[in-house]
């Protein structure tokens, strides 16, 4: 069932994820991109396409009413965060959660009914296997926790109120305009160095991986239907060894590294082996 | 073990708990005590011999060494909350837990090692039965929310630091000076104005009930020690139905009150029946 969604207001539209966000959402719909001054777009090939409305989340705005400035979106996709990635920070907490609590509430307050925000994996925190979106959350980091919090605040929120609201977990993606310390760009990088090794982890870790086009094309489906709401994990459901991705990768590109399996330790805030279940947002795809 | 704690600076030592908790200390200790212009103490037999600081943890304090202002206590008893008890209002997190976030982290960064703050046995949110303190919480109000927050956030903050950092679930509890609208307080307002009969819900809910002397007790007793930190149930560990509760305390003082069953329906952010489990405290008692 498709809403009846014209307009969109997309946050984050110049990250990674956003971008591809855009390009799709412009083949059907009037979108609206936030600038800041440290977000100026450049590069994208939508510039000219979405209408860009100046705005940043860490001013005080408690006496706007957004909705309105923002012209009334018929829905919001909301994929902007500060600091990543690094997932340790306080200001996750006591900084960041706030000034997006306070956003989109103001948005919700002043008429805002169709609400897409993106979480993450992180919020499962340690736990390992297949991944329901049911499961207590116990995050481990800081961002994982901001986030959590975040989507249980909305939740107490929206409680009352006749609002949809999606909150889709990411877990991982490669593809364009990935982040350059992203582990298959740096493969990408030392490849084109022409450097005969890459060090990493020993690779035996499970994780789940899409393309950052179906990642975008997910979050352009799930913001733009009324039926499903609250958690929705993004997920391919098919782990993956990071060795397997990396070596698949490899192939792909006719890159001639060795790897030096080992070489650096898992990190301490993900468990070995994880992925989402993916069965909500696959009752979107075949309804 | 006990601490070598001589000045203890305890908070909200004007509420129900903290007045018992002021008057234990003061036997053996050195107390501070903050002093607002909404909680100015009085009646308390204890006034006299605290020391009385005056600060409001709603103003701007983000400047100052909160530690040193204190007079370097060398342990922290955080009992103060606001807005209590609307248990669903929004501000515990958009508003207090931030408050009292920064109230804390800028003791700890400024010199503070040992730390004892409340939390509520709302963390633990619709789980049923005997909890212990490992379960993952799953608050559903505002007020349990926030406080999980803290205390999560605390955990990151304090992680590579070495501070002592206590984290005691209140459960229930009666006693002097407990508020108007709590269950006993209205059994005994009924009972001194003779009216025939007490509205209450059908009773049969499984709680655990404590003396607020014992809790204060408890609190004082995990303030004063370093060997047993983290989240610690405050709880008897002997679960009572609120009817059974109320017979009881009639009995007691002799109060021929009828109860009328059932007339309130039981709050939506409850369950039927829990109970905390107490030997992470009983440890304490018995070492």
């Amino acid at each position: 069932m498709v809403n009846n969604v014209k307009t969109v207001l997309v946050t984050g539209a110049t990250g990674f994820i956003g971008n591809h966000v855009v390009e799709q959402l412009l083949a059907t719909h009037d979108v609206r991109v936030i600038t800041t001054a440290r977000t100026k777009p450049t590069g994208a090939p939508w510039l000219s396409n979405v209408t860009f409305i100046p705005f940043d989340i860490s001013t005080d705005f408690s006496e706007k009413d957004l909705f309105t400035y923002f012209e009334r979106p018929d829905a919001v996709i909301h994929l902007a965060w500060q600091g990543l990635p690094d997932y340790k920070s306080l200001a996750h907490l006591d900084t960041y959660w706030l000034q997006h609590y306070r956003f989109l509430t103001n948005l919700l307050t002043n008429g805002l009914t169709d609400l897409t925000v993106t979480g993450t994996c992180l919020e499962y925190g340690l736990q390992s296997g297949c991944l329901t979106e049911d499961l207590p959350t116990q995050p481990t980091t800081a961002y994982g926790l901001a986030k959590d919090t975040l989507r249980k605040t909305l939740d107490l929120f929206v409680a009352d109120r006749n609002i949809l609201f999606k909150w889709v977990r990411l877990f991982y993606m490669f593809g364009k305009g990935q982040n350059p310390r992203s582990l298959l760009a740096q493969v990408e990088a030392a490849a084109l160095r022409n450097e005969p090794v890459f060090n990493m982890s020993k690779g035996e870790q499970l994780r789940d991986y899409l393309p950052v086009t179906s990642v975008a094309n997910n979050l352009v489906r799930i913001a733009l239907q009324k039926q499903i709401t609250g958690i929705i994990n993004c997920a391919s459901g098919q782990p993956i060894a990071v060795r397997t991705l990396v070596e698949r990768f490899m192939q792909e590109h006719q890159y001639a590294l060795t790897l030096n399996l080992g070489y650096y330790p898992y990190p301490d805030y993900e468990p070995l082996a994880f992925w989402g279940h993916p069965a909500k947002l696959q009752s979107l795809t075949n309804p």
